[in-house]
């Protein structure tokens, strides 16, 4: 019998794939969500390119396709009745934590929208580690945070220590981070919130720095002929990923966004390399009292890089793009040193799936597939503005 | 014309002797206060030394002394239609900001009072920034840190930043921070967000890592004969600082309360030292987009150091005083490495009131006329029980 897994945040675009990818690896899992960021989308009329049917029905789809169980609760995790609640009755042996607001343009909105990410991910943060501490220690919590807690350092990024030196003198100390909205200071704030708890209670955590996500599909998703697996791929601008709003871009005949120069460096990664990490963090459990942080992406590119790429694989399939250089409305370095560490998650057996132009050629084909949903009010730059 | 002080969180112990303090120099001061101390106070059965009369009498009490207005605002910093009204209609140049809840062991009770203390002084620092920005983006902002926001490094504690060299790169980078309680955590949460309003809106801002305070009165304080202008003195175990739970212990005869070894170092100050630091913070505005950290203490003592110091004052008035080690309910290093950096306000002028054998003997003085209203059942350790 393998573990159970709970995944906070079921709903959202790394979620369900991660529940159904360990559903078929044999785990018993169980997906939880309060629907907050369909919430958030009507208020900014916002849709997805495919349409998600709510978690029960892919629960059911998933049953018939697959015969396996995903167990579906309803709820906020920020309250605590229902969140103990749920630990108690489904015993998870690993908590996986996507349930936050995951968006920088909306926490630069306005003061609400500032508070309401800041709130919101703080206080679901803190539920689950007083839940863990109060009902069994003993579970493993994965957490999902960002490379944009970061910043752009003139120095290498390690993997959320850095051994410091001063005078003769040494400590193994958190690497200082400069996130760039109150999104990413978020994750700043619940990653420093998660390793006070492994230090006074000996929680065992593992903190995933995630890069930005690209990609559509997943093995699971393509079982279903109909579409209904597929994850909350998103192209506006408060939701989209850079490449996957390319992607889009380049599908309607719209010139590529690119913010300022382009020449922003991130490290990036396949939704199907997700997987892989939070399944191999699954696997390797961090030790109580650790708190382990992995860099997680497997490609460094710069913003102008990845147009280039969508534009020669777009060529190949007769789709002529241009870009269009729009005010960044970040405040960020435009062009900058950028080297982060990402060997640990590789330690642990991780095989990349590099982002080649058959990659980008089928993300394309997808895209287009689905063209008629797409939206091109909410592709343009411009409704999320920064304060 | 001196400038116009708003002053956040002043009815606690350091608010309204700053209060008076800047009132005397000539500025024109404002207090605002929603007393929730005072509510949590009622809930917790705690009472302080000196009862202290609302803001709006002391106010009134300290005209009739000194002929100065202090205005006052009664209401919720975290309440954005009160705060911006008051930001608009008092027009600070300089806001102070004590506005949180800082009790260590009251953070640590339970997840509800976790919350409470990150959600307050997280939701409190986030309205000013706005209110700063949205009304006046020139508003110098002083905000009370701590020193327990850096922990027990095993290197020296520099101020807010430091510059990290690694194969032969450099950069300056935040000091990182290892805080041991919720409330430690939620003040190295509030400094990460400022630091972001510096860099994403160009504020000017002023962090004051202050260490544990000791004192009774101030030159303003000791006009009122009938003692109605003196601080909040605490003594109780959620809210009393270690060498005023010291100097209360030697005038009740109970033995002093030293938590584990005693070994733990902290840097203290007095608290005239604290008033003379944020006056000096004050004429010396930080620049715009300019995030400035100072540690704020005078002198490095060990607990054991802090108890013998008041033994040999207590022995001399005929008191003879003993101590007693109790569990340490904290999470911290009893034996450590300690040395902190404090040039930043000794560069800006700052003259030292150390802590001398006639300040602990004036102190036990005042405590000693005041002994009747001591509580001893609010003195020993045990209902402040971290989890």
């Amino acid at each position: 019998m393998k573990d159970k897994v709970l995944i906070l945040g079921g709903d959202g675009y790394l979620g369900w794939p991660t529940a159904m990818n360990l559903s078929n690896l044999g785990y018993s899992v169980a997906v939880l969500d309060n629907y907050f960021k369909r919430w958030i989308f009507n208020k900014l009329g916002i849709t997805p390119l495919i349409d998600c049917p709510n978690l029960q029905e892919r629960a059911n789809i998933w049953k018939g396709l697959t015969g396996n169980d995903i167990k579906v609760y309803v709820g906020d995790i920020g309250e605590q009745d229902f969140l103990f609640k749920v630990v108690k009755e489904f015993e998870p042996d690993t908590i996986i934590h996507y349930g936050e607001i995951p968006s920088a343009p909306y926490s630069m909105l306005n003061h609400n929208t500032s508070w309401e990410t800041i709130q919101n991910n703080l206080g679901a943060t803190l539920a689950v580690m007083w839940a863990i501490k109060t009902i069994n220690p003993d579970i493993h919590l994965i957490k999902l945070g960002t490379m944009g807690e970061y910043g752009t350092p003139n120095i290498d990024i390690e993997e959320g220590f850095m051994e410091i030196e001063q005078s003769g003198r040494k400590d193994r100390l958190p690497f200082p981070k400069l996130p760039g909205s109150f999104y990413h200071l978020s994750k700043v704030q619940d990653s420093d919130m998660l390793y006070l708890g492994v230090r006074m209670w000996g929680l065992r955590v593992t903190d995933l720095n995630q890069g930005p996500v690209y990609g559509i599909e997943t093995a699971e998703s393509r079982m279903d002929k109909e579409n209904r697996l597929m994850p909350h791929f998103h192209y506006d601008e408060f939701w989209g990923t850079v490449l996957n709003r390319f992607i889009t871009q380049a599908v309607v005949g719209i010139p590529l966004t690119v913010y300022g120069k382009g020449g922003q460096k991130r490290g990036f990664l396949n939704i199907i390399d997700t997987l892989q990490c939070v399944r191999l963090a699954v696997q390797n459990p961090a030790n109580k009292g650790e708190f382990r942080v992995m860099n997680q992406f497997t490609e460094i590119f710069s913003v102008n890089e990845l147009s280039e790429k969508v534009k020669a694989a777009a060529k190949n399939l007769g789709i002529d793009v241009t870009t269009k250089n729009y005010p960044n409305p970040r405040k960020e370095a435009e062009e900058h040193y950028y080297n982060a560490k990402n060997t640990n998650l590789l330690s642990l057996g991780l095989q990349p799936n590099y982002l080649t132009e058959k990659v980008i050629t089928e993300m394309l084909e997808i895209v287009m597939e689905n063209k008629k949903n797409i939206r091109q009010d909410i592709i343009l730059p411009g409704r999320a503005k920064w304060q």
